[in-house]
């Protein structure tokens, strides 16, 4: 993958990172003027606290209640602990919970940065039970409970993580009703482990926001240890990295606050400085309006561009979403994407590079998925990878 | 602690803050500007790599071996990882190397993060024996490393942790002799470990750089897999959290790699793309040059506070450090400094918080010493906060 990346041909629809000509070298601009001009010591240029701006935690466990309608007011600041990005929050909450050997379940398919930490943390990773049209399929969630309370592993169930909105790479959002039944199999059975709900991409949505209530703000979670994951720079500014998870358990938080003051005491000061000024002078709403036009005329373009390149033809299956940053294709029968592969090879040719989808997963793997990203490339040179992927891919499918 | 600290009328000579009205407004500014005015996509505003800039690690690469006059030139930029603050660095060099039950030597007294760092980690913390003067001890090293051979623990000992400039808390530096002399000891051992430097006060000297080099430039070290850890913003700006760590060993940096990936993807771009400007333009320069003259001057103004108030005559001891932020003071006789000990209490009283002396130890603390730190505090209020401490000292100390 690294010498694929340093291809200087190449175009990536590998990478999640985020569209370099839309960065809003304004409003950060007039952030730093402003905080230089407050009277006073500069002590957005001093060190922090651990758990990150008493301000800028306000802000957030209000932004975050207004989202969830039903729970404006009711966030504790003192729940809300910010991080390098919300993956460190992630990390944190992952690595003072698990042992070898520990099982954490996860959606299909998942986030495959976490999928490798939990496989540096020698994790059992185990998926969700789904139903053919991909929900959460509740009763297999039932037996598989009862099966570990059965064999004696259920106390060794320690995290089901789930992306709630705009998951990366699926695209897909959860309903109310299917957080609901992860909650009452959970309380209903002998294991008690906590809910993680990743929303990194719950505001990068198209044309609206998904409906659902987060773990926080729904019934049946209320005796259930509950993390919610978000980040304020994916949709502003990727290279300031201000992330924060909101953890509705003392003790765990307790934890987390312990492992984070090892790591690095404190996420950067200055950093939560400025964004408290850009969600305070509406900045940060106004870029994030900005970007979802930004990335919907790029999905489009790239949807558009797999058609004409007549990939849907050739089997290739996928279905717009609704937000985030990626599509998710289905390559057609019989053609394998993994690293190394054939197709990746021929791709790799081409000078075009992708997600191999089966990272995506734990030990069950289809060796057919792909995750396509359209955060980086403009419009024009989405329609050149587009292009470049459909000449692979006619060199492997052998038309029927 | 967080009690005391949140006393309003605290005077803290507890944190190991920096002084906030000399945090360098302009130049950060400065270079905000600089890098809105570039041509081309403000790349400073997206992700970076997971390793860092690579301008700012060729930067650090020739920063550190200007240090170390003999090995100028001879950093290799690949072997430069650029962390959230040098902490995060140890953090992942630890975690990689350590676990429950594996053996880690510390001077005595260390910096108390990291050994609260190595308790969590489950790791058995022992003393680099020294002599009586204070130096390490080669003979004591080579006896203690023959012990372990012999009981089957050398294989545990995975890491010797050194600070050879101004050290965290007693303001110690190293010099060649001692840590060749370490090398040497390693090296006729059956022993692996790798040794880690903390040069995070190298840049805050007095009046003179300390002439020692680093471990990455001394002979003897060539076998042994080294880490030295550095940052940029302690001498600088703090809330802006850029450190870094040297390491010399492929496999151990992959493994860190690898871990911070899973951490953070990287450390804010945003924040290095700053520093870099700065270290370009002769900012860091600036501004570390401004600090040294004030904590030279907050140093003389601690210490003779501390003289006027008569500790001295009281029975407490120390010497004045050559750079760092810190005093290390050995208690009168029979007086317990540790937390909640009658002295605590009485400083409590006073309203001025110091940091115990057995925090900074492993099994073998003794209870009689004290770090105080010149960081935070103008001159004003280290004497008023000296005089607090004189205080409590005479309430406890029964005049001879």
């Amino acid at each position: 993958m690294q010498a694929a990346l340093e291809d200087p041909k190449i175009l990536s629809l590998a990478a999640g990172f985020t569209d370099s000509s839309s960065l809003p070298v304004e409003a950060v601009g007039r952030a730093v003027r402003r905080l230089e001009q407050k009277p006073g010591p500069p002590e957005h240029l001093q060190y922090g606290t651990n758990q990150g701006r008493p301000g800028l935690r306000r802000l957030l466990a209000e932004f975050v209640g207004g989202h969830d309608g039903s729970t404006v007011g009711s966030i504790d600041p003192d729940s809300v602990i910010i991080t390098n990005g919300s993956q460190q929050a992630l990390y944190l909450a992952s690595r003072v919970l698990c042992e070898p050997g520990d099982i954490v379940l996860v959606e299909r398919p998942s986030y495959f940065v976490y999928l490798d930490m939990l496989k540096g943390l020698g994790v059992d990773i185990r998926s969700l039970p789904e139903s053919p049209d991909g929900r959460i399929d509740s009763d297999g969630l039932t037996s598989f409970l009862d099966r570990c309370r059965r064999d004696g592993s259920a106390d060794r169930i320690k995290i089901v993580y789930i992306e709630g909105y705009f998951s990366n790479p699926a695209g897909v959002c959860r309903t109310n009703d299917e957080k609901r039944e992860i909650a009452e199999a959970l309380n209903a059975s002998t294991a008690n482990p906590v809910v993680i709900e990743d929303a990194a991409y719950r505001d990068l949505y198209f044309h609206h926001p998904h409906p659902g209530d987060s773990i926080l703000a729904l019934s049946g979670f209320e005796s259930i240890p509950c993390l919610y994951l978000g980040t304020l720079t994916k949709p502003f500014a990727t290279g300031m990295k201000v992330g924060f998870g909101i953890c509705s358990h003392h003790d765990w938080r307790q934890r987390i606050l312990w492992l984070k003051s090892h790591q690095d005491f404190g996420t950067a000061n200055f950093n939560q400085a400025i964004l408290e000024e850009i969600v305070l002078d509406g900045g940060l709403e106004e870029q994030t309006t900005r970007l979802r036009k930004n990335y919907l005329g790029k999905m489009e373009a790239l949807h558009e561009a797999m058609i004409a390149e007549g990939l849907d033809s050739m089997g290739w299956k996928w279905t717009k979403p609704q937000g985030g940053l990626y599509f998710w294709l289905q390559a057609p029968v019989g053609l394998d994407t993994r690293m190394d592969s054939h197709f990746w090879q021929a791709c790799r040719d081409e000078h075009v590079l992708y997600i191999p989808g089966d990272l995506c997963y734990g030990n069950d793997a289809p060796n057919d998925r792909v995750r396509l990203s359209f955060g980086v490339l403009k419009p024009d040179d989405l329609a050149r990878a587009a292009a470049r992927f459909a000449r692979a891919s006619r060199r492997i499918v052998v038309p029927a």
